[in-house]
């Protein structure tokens, strides 16, 4: 298909290329607001990677969303290069190898820093801790000046965690899980307080649902959220919905970063395009807003400048990106940053799992059959096609989704080594395999959910109350 | 100039004159916001409007910011009509005519409808109380279904007002003070709660400002407008600094208002451009919340749909005609208004005057001594040059600013209507005139001045405390 559509295409100006890919993009977004078929969203984002890459070989240049094409250099010869580009940005991940997008070409392309052994070593020589396995396995693989929040750690400095979640729907799957997962761990091991955002605002703008809706999916979450087993005592959530109407500081800080960026820099950084809603426009500085230790005025006793530490998916880092850009010009620090990779849809690694696809997750709420049969019949395999070849040639951990799964989750290091080992040379079975899987997870989600029961609405109540935490700054 | 101009212009394709204009446009933004000299500020505007009449000379189409022409009627046989046009939005008011904007043309253009003798018959009836002089006047001349509020409030069912102001410095100018002293007769004749918004973060967007002193001019202007006599029962003044994060129903309201309304749509009403900050971008939104009473759970004890009828000076209407399209869409009824001519600048009708420069007004703080000075010195006159053709031929009171002010606080319709003969034929000096008009301001500002400093800050912040005012609704 990638073939006919380019040779259609190179008929097209580049100007003409480009409002091809402008208006593909639209596209693409308005299936997934509307929740349309996995299959018709998938056609149209490869459709849109392929637009990307003819108007890449025709003009020389990436394409950047508001941006139409200046300067031309004209390097297309009548052929097209079968070359790949990840797409990554908050709304679409989507790569064409099945082995997950490249993410060290995405350091070079976001200008982060990876998070290499000597900066894991000083994570552990700090906090006298076993480093996270999302640490040692290269989950967590990226960062923005951790080494400062270090350097500022050794010398007694503290700082606060922060991350969030987009409520948009009431179940979250085990991929949700991640960040939370890593994030409790750094709180434990720094012992530092930690705000978590629930971007009700940010669905309710995105998504077909009343903000009653929005604000209801992110009590729900909070539920699973709390279920992690974060303190009480150093842990506030917050629904933008909600406590941009109670906090005197968060406001403030939202006007400061929206007088600081302007739409030419959205439409860069995001996508946006003139058919947008404001909302959409100008809702980044929402979530660039509780990077600064003023947004919570209850919890800091009102002091400014605490450092803030970041910890989320990589898609996010757009966001931070215009964040960390504003922050020195409005008199606040910079947030510093760790970044994972995504956390593979069971159909394989090319684009992360989705909550709105039912059959791409593996959910919270799932009975130990449906875990076992979604992984039986939907994780991808990187097993061969018959046993004997199996044998003879081995299995492919580096695209397998249920080996990709158990270094998410499966914590003994010794026996992931065992089981990469033994699948790679055949002797261990694509069905054994997904056995191991679907051991780790029954249990892993038993616990949650048992944990979850515990969750009151009165403790979610209490988590989501502005309120000093136990820390002096 | 002009013709010179033209003369360069014509050789523009229409999209290049396009952009020159739009360029010319913020270019006098720019220098506004840096509070460039009047003189600079004048030019570029005078070459703004000169660039806009080329611009519909050769498209035969209205300037509308962000859109482009499209479907051009070329009319341009090499001459230049020399026709006007007035420019108004919520930050520009020019016209070449000394009389002033036209008004009647204003209504056609914005689709609103003329206060004729009907409503002002029907308001008198409705109230039992004699209509205030700027209605008798036409200086509230405009409205968006006033019949209906009088419908409904001859049914028993009442509604509430919201008006406001942009607190750009600590000096308020009389002009300032008409929308106030209007509303406050409406709040005494209907017997309605009113809010009323300062919008510092608008002013912290546009200005040279941190968000401190925007708030801090907020909080003396309040000062000047609880002068005015406004009853702090049934009044509720705020910044939207503060509200937006002590408020459960505000945040709401403007995110559902974001929501529904793009960035070509705010394009075309205001004038926005893609280096125009997102905080702009958004923030109509913020004027436009207020008109629902949602926004004020504390007042209205949470009822929604309560009707609002917002009196303002006719430059504000392009925020509430976006109110008024968005509102059915969010389930929230639209407001009704009543529109205001502009105070003049003492220089003359061409303008509205402006607190930023100090010459163009008379300053609620100005002495006896300072306002006859201003008066005498730079009231524009109607007179003729010489006394000998003045008592000849006569002033023209269309244009003599000393006059129109005199219709704005000279509540005596005799005396005034005594004055405009006496003036017309000759009889009476500009001098004279301005003596009266000084002898007018001179107490009305002393009188405020003594009502300003009983205002305390603890009035203040008792008038800008969310709480339940003296209604049921």
């Amino acid at each position: 298909m990638a073939d006919s559509l380019n040779c259609d295409l190179k008929y097209l100006s580049p100007l003409q290329l480009f409002e091809r890919v402008t208006e593909q993009g639209e596209k693409v977004r308005a299936l997934k607001a509307g929740k349309a078929p996995k299959d018709e969203v998938d056609a149209a984002v490869r459709m849109l990677l392929s637009l990307k890459l003819s108007y890449k070989t025709t003009t020389g240049q990436d394409y950047q969303a508001g941006l139409p094409p200046r300067d031309l250099v004209l390097i297309n010869n009548g052929t097209t290069k079968e070359e790949d580009e990840d797409f990554v940005d908050p709304w679409n991940v989507q790569t064409s190898n099945a082995k997950g997008v490249d993410y060290d070409k995405l350091i070079v392309r976001f200008g982060s820093s990876k998070i290499d052994t000597d900066l894991i070593n000083r994570i552990e020589r700090a906090t006298g801790k076993k480093p996270h396995h999302f640490l040692r396995r290269g989950i967590f693989f990226s960062h923005r000046d951790m080494d400062q929040i270090l350097d500022a750690y050794e010398n007694k400095k503290s700082f606060y965690l922060y991350t969030g979640r987009g409520p948009s729907s009431q179940a979250m799957h085990v991929g949700h899980l991640v960040p939370f997962l890593f994030t409790k761990w750094l709180q434990e091991v720094f012992d530092v307080p930690l705000v978590i955002q629930l971007t009700d605002d940010e669905k309710y703008l995105w998504k077909d649902l009343t903000t009653e809706k929005a604000y209801e999916y992110a009590k729900e979450n909070a539920k699973d959220i709390i279920a992690c087993g974060f303190d009480i005592n150093k842990t506030f959530i917050f629904s933008d919905l909600d406590y941009l109407g109670s906090s005197t500081g968060f406001y403030k800080n939202i006007v400061k970063v929206q007088k600081h960026v302007t739409f030419n820099q959205v439409k860069g950084i995001f996508g946006f395009t003139d058919s947008d809603c404001i909302g959409k426009i100008s809702f980044p500085a929402i979530q660039a807003a509780p990077s600064f230790s003023s947004s919570f005025p209850q919890i800091f006793n009102g002091k400014e400048n605490i450092q803030c530490l970041i910890p989320c998916a990589i898609d996010q880092d757009p966001y931070f990106r215009m964040t960390r850009d504003v922050a020195p010009r409005i008199g606040q620090r910079k947030p510093a940053l760790l970044h994972s990779i995504f956390f593979p849809a069971l159909q394989g690694a090319q684009t992360k799992m989705s909550a709105s696809d039912p059959n791409s997750s593996v959910f919270l709420t799932d009975t130990p059959k449906q875990i076992k049969t979604k992984i039986n019949k939907h994780a991808f395999s990187g097993g061969r096609d018959t046993i004997e070849e199996h044998r003879k040639y081995g299995g492919n951990c580096d695209v397998d989704v249920s080996f990709m799964y158990l270094t998410f989750f499966l914590e003994d290091d010794d026996r992931l080594e065992q089981l990469k080992q033994a699948y790679t040379s055949g002797e261990l079975l694509t069905g054994e395999l997904k056995k191991v899987l679907i051991e780790t997870l029954q249990p892993l989600i038993a616990a949650h959910q048992e944990r979850r029961k515990q969750v009151t609405d009165e403790m979610v109540k209490q988590f989501m109350t502005p309120r000093k935490l136990a820390f002096e700054f």
